[in-house]
């Protein structure tokens, strides 16, 4: 079937990611123009030899657009869907989707009024560590899972721009928390029962640069969600703890380790090693035939890309794999972890 | 002056310890026998020449003996402690000092009254790992702290004995926690406001297994303080953030880095980094000359050793290293830590 000629609306980081990467056609979508309101973005574009519309109704009235993509500040997403959505475009939204639950409401209520698909980017369903913590968590290679933290910690503040600013959804909660969230709800397949959070303002800005989060699933899941962007050394990017086992992801390039339990522990012939001023058995190394180690391998996603989701999602009516009431569950709890944070309390949820 | 002569009472693992490190005189202190209600116990201090005492009553009618050392289970500790107070002698106490508050109360008051010291064996402020972190609080070499979490992780569960039995004040809270809470206190010199803690359960013993806490203090400061005994992986034993660094300590091996940050992060030339499926400016490794690091060396504890410390204040008045009242403030905190797990709730302190 014919290719989805799609628009980016908002050419700076992940506008010009996507119109790179759909710059040819892929998997059945295909960047035909960008619109941006700042002119030197726009001349930019041109310079990547991509035809630039001069307004947002000018795409909006091009009948060849059969969809748009939504990557300007948070604070715009609502109106540019809404108006996109109402001239009868197809919408894909950056992350966070909307300032807030009521945004996102009014813009999924207008998708289906309007019969007309918005679908969420969260790409970092697609990330390979976050591939490989799920697949253990499915498959439980060091038994279930029952403790999952996930952190992201950089050192180096907030991006310059509109991210300080309250008004236009900034914050470290709404711009990274989203995706380590997303990820969170995505695999533990349980109700999240409650929610605790604390924000931290290092920088001294009206927004949150990072937040350290609890969670507890009905399934008995314990979560940390820590985001930080003042930490000069990083702990674990992943960190689980199984019934029989355990495992570390420390960065991006998928170095770590997964340890399985194999024996039984021998308490009576635990040797306590010296550790600081005491003696300990019980933080002693288990004897050697108690673990092996596992190799970290890359796990495919048992979904398919998001163009080509989106693609099947417009032409054939298929499932979403970034489904609009999951994307809702996730700004609900953003909104209850704002709350948390603010009333120094840990709130049920769900 | 003369030597105090200071009896063991239980010869398990740490009151074998005391014996072992007391069998010659060491600053002051000397270990002249043992007492176990267990005999095969002391056959086995008889083994390694020490004299026995077949009784409690023994030992405390010995005029010779000036002091004794509590090592037995904790739930025994507050009627020895006692006993031997107000058979005139002084006492040195293992931790966890008591079961709770009510049970220090009354030795504190017993002490005062007959005018004989007790003190609290609180071993690991006097650990390597620690003083490097309370180095950097204090003289603030990454700027000041504001984060500090303290974390000690072992796979091989409880050893077996009492300290699976609530009865005898068994427990990882009581266990591990009581030291960590103690350095933590020991090291902040600001109230403590908020206890948030879950306790872990992995093992289906009637006493926690381990626990994650979160404190946050009057002057800023934040705080994870974690034991766990099924980690089969484990995290660093300190990650602490200043203003202008951060520090890992991985073990007690005192393993790990301290980052400075020397210079300004230069936000308009950072390069992003692919992470996972997308690009972060947000998480690439700041540039290179904008930190620095700095070498881990080991730091000496600008106070007595603990026998030392004993001696001088039995001989000479001088103010005790681990106070009574410190000891008392972090069994506070643990029995608010056990009520914030049954409430689930983040209660207030001090």
């Amino acid at each position: 079937m014919s290719v989805i000629n799609l628009v980016v609306i908002g050419y700076g980081g992940m506008g010009s990611y996507h119109a790179r990467e759909l710059i040819q056609e892929k998997e059945g979508v295909k960047v035909i123009g960008v619109y941006d309101i700042d002119q030197t973005r726009l001349d930019l574009a041109k310079e990547n030899n991509f035809t630039v519309y001069p307004t947002l109704e000018s795409v909006l009235e091009d009948k060849t657009v059969e969809a748009v993509l939504i990557a300007t500040p948070n604070d715009s997403h609502k109106e540019l869907a809404i108006k996109a959505i109402k001239a009868g475009k197809h919408v894909v939204c950056e992350k966070p989707v909307m300032m807030n639950t009521a945004e996102l409401e009014e813009v999924m209520v207008t998708a289906k009024v309007e019969d007309k698909i918005f679908m969420v980017h969260q790409n970092r369903r697609w990330d390979n560590d976050f591939l490989i913590i799920r697949d253990l968590y499915k498959e439980k290679q060091v038994g279930e899972l029952f403790q999952i933290e996930s952190r992201v910690q950089g050192a180096n503040g907030i991006p310059g721009d509109w991210r300080h600013l309250k008004q236009h959804g900034g914050g470290m909660l709404l711009d990274w928390g989203v995706h380590l969230l997303d990820q969170m709800l995505f695999m533990v397949d349980s109700p999240l029962k409650t929610v605790a959070c604390d924000l931290s303002f290092v920088l001294g800005d009206e927004v949150d640069d990072g937040f350290i989060s609890y969670l507890t699933f009905e399934n008995g899941v314990k979560a940390v969600v820590e985001v930080g962007t003042t930490n000069f050394v990083k702990l674990p990017r992943w960190y689980v703890r199984g019934f029989e086992g355990a495992a570390v992801i420390k960065d991006w390039d998928l170095s770590g380790e997964i340890v399985k339990q194999t024996g039984t522990i021998d308490h009576h012939n635990l040797v306590p090693i010296q550790a600081g001023q005491g003696l300990t058995k019980t933080m002693a190394p288990p004897s050697e035939d108690a673990t092996t180690t596992l190799d970290i391998k890359e796990v495919a996603a048992d979904f398919d890309s998001f163009y080509h989701n989106f693609y099947d999602v417009v032409r054939n009516n298929a499932e979403p794999i970034v489904k609009n009431e999951e994307v809702y569950r996730v700004l609900c709890l953003i909104e209850t972890m704002f709350e948390a944070a603010e009333k120094k309390e840990i709130l049920t949820f769900e």
